[in-house]
């Protein structure tokens, strides 16, 4: 439903518009609905990303504590009967000021949620890792297409502007031939995070940090690799890591013979980076984190000893803007009725190459 | 012979000391006499390093080219009769103004020029990579044995302020546990280059720059790497690649269950780096060139929650500075009799590991 800014005016004039019709947004849209599925850390993220933008608004809430969803509530304007549990989400069908969900849950929750919430007929943001095995993410792209609703694993930096600089220039040949890319990104985890229940993370700091510089390599270099190596260790015998690795480091190859090495640990500060080297030169990001993305790049323009060109640019924008750049994209992707740019495919990509890339450390892992 | 200063002072006010003794270093001590072997690009550097050093001075050079030595003797004080060419250099074993060479030919030549000055009883400081295959190290290393002279691997930076900072700091466990190191090194290579040569290199970029990542690997952890994958690559068929790889990225893991992640390139521009991830918080060292290292590191002093140190610190010191610190070392043990912190045994393990990373990537290397 779309109105004009006139009928919106008209219907505002009346005392109408709050009551009796979908909330609407500054540019006329219609504003659309998201129900949020588990309350933790990242959703409180998203939930504020969606509040401070324009399109998107949050109206339901599943959650297994009550007490907690209650408060949550009161602050997103969520009417207690959009409250759900666990148990009864599946009610939320017949909830028309819901058109989408955001699969907020441990990774291990993510199919059953995802496909849950499909054959209620709404729309799935669901995050990353997009599950815990390559079945299971070929298994909720078809529930969404079966339920003819849209499925977008929530890549956020696809949709922050630093990234999207680094990849256009990378397109443009600023760097010319890419040979290598480095990324590594960790951090020390604390005692009892779910994170190292490996019923509920399907892996270590790989699945769940790692993810993001195995991604990168592939939107930088706009391939997907076809030859991995890898190694794990567990160093810290402290009860953190009885389930998963500590450590991982991997290296991919890509099709052009661009070769990608890369790292990642849930046992030691590991601020996220990557370099791209190429023959022109080279480019660096520091931070895959929620702000504060800083690209540093140096590269020739034109020919040999002739200028170079020098960038040291910090993306301005705080947290929760990604959040809200992302909501955006799904919420226009659903008014228009268009393909995310990092669909449920995107995220089975990343699966199958986790899966190569724990067979390559010989590591069993019997889900994958 | 070692002189007082007094001794020094007397000798001079008699007009001799320059003329027949040995030159004398600012504290009484002899210097050093270094024959040249090889004057392309790196020997400048060495021999500029001891020049303005005080305890070492150039007596000899090695060259195919009578030209460029006799222009180069004049500039260092070098008498016609300390010229040689690679034909008759084994007469510098009647020069006693010759008591060690520094070989700084392409590597397929460095066992030979080693094991020949070993048998003219010259002590030798030799370039990196050592050689081209481990059975060459070892036979090196037994040349310098029997020959009763001492053998040491040209590995500067183990004597630059920097980097020995940095290991201090990981010694003294200013970053907790160290769980991953992530290094890079290269450059893009210049057509008709010796490194692309097979038979003068060994090796691609692995053998010339890849081993200052695996070098600062060893030297970080303390540790010896019992684990290696990797992959090789070549992107360019431009004829600089017909002999040798272009792009390798390896993997290291060490006995403590550290993992180092590393690529090198002859394709594009690499700035050296190292990167180290511990426990308590991660350092990085920028550059493995001749000068300009810089130091930034942040790591957390006390327990969970308290201050953070934050280090960023680059060495002033100019090229050939961390020419002169390394010949001074070599010299040093010359008239000490001690071993060098960089002996032939260094050199020997890096052969050891290159030949495990060329293995690990399948790559045929008939020589190693």
């Amino acid at each position: 439903m779309r109105l004009s800014r006139r009928e919106f005016s008209k219907l505002g004039a009346l005392g109408l518009a709050s009551r009796v019709l979908p909330a609407i947004g500054q540019d006329g849209q219609r504003k659309v609905g998201y129900c949020v599925i588990g309350l933790g850390r990242i959703a409180d993220h998203f939930m504020r990303g969606v509040k401070q933008g324009s399109t998107s608004h949050i109206t339901g809430l599943v959650s297994g504590h009550r007490d907690k969803a209650e408060r949550i509530a009161a602050q997103y304007g969520v009417p207690a009967s959009s409250i759900y549990s666990y148990e009864d989400m599946d009610r939320m069908k017949d909830n028309k000021a819901i058109d989408a969900v955001y699969v907020a849950l441990p990774n291990s929750m993510h199919a059953e949620y995802t496909i849950r919430s499909a054959k209620a007929g709404k729309h799935v943001l669901c995050e990353k890792p997009m599950c815990v095995s390559v079945s299971e993410a070929e298994a909720m792209i078809a529930a969404c297409k079966a339920a003819n609703v849209k499925l977008m694993i929530a890549y956020r930096l696809h949709y922050e502007p630093i990234t999207l600089k680094t990849i256009q220039m990378i397109r443009d040949g600023a760097l010319g031939t890419v040979q290598a890319i480095d990324s590594a990104n960790g951090f020390n985890i604390a005692h009892g995070e779910w994170r190292t229940t490996k019923a509920l993370a399907g892996g270590g700091p790989l699945m769940d940090v790692g993810i993001y510089s195995l991604n990168a390599a592939r939107y930088l270099t706009a391939e997907e690799p076809v030859g991995f190596t890898a190694v794990v260790s567990t160093i810290d015998h402290d009860g953190r890591f009885d389930e998963v690795e500590e450590n991982t480091a991997w290296t991919m190859r890509f099709p052009s013979g661009a070769l990608a090495s890369c790292s990642t640990t849930y046992g030691g500060s590991m601020p996220g980076y990557y370099k791209v080297f190429g023959s022109k030169g080279w480019l660096e990001v520091g931070s895959f984190g929620y702000e504060g993305l800083r690209l540093r790049a140096n590269f020739s323009v034109g020919g040999k000893g002739t200028a170079s060109m020098v960038i040291d640019e910090t993306n301005p924008e705080r947290d929760p803007k990604q959040f809200e750049r992302q909501a955006d994209h799904f919420t226009e992707c659903i008014l228009q009725n268009k393909t995310p740019r990092t669909p449920g495919e995107e995220g089975l990509r990343d699966m199958q190459y986790m899966r190569e890339i724990y067979r390559a450390a010989g590591s069993v892992r019997s889900k994958l």
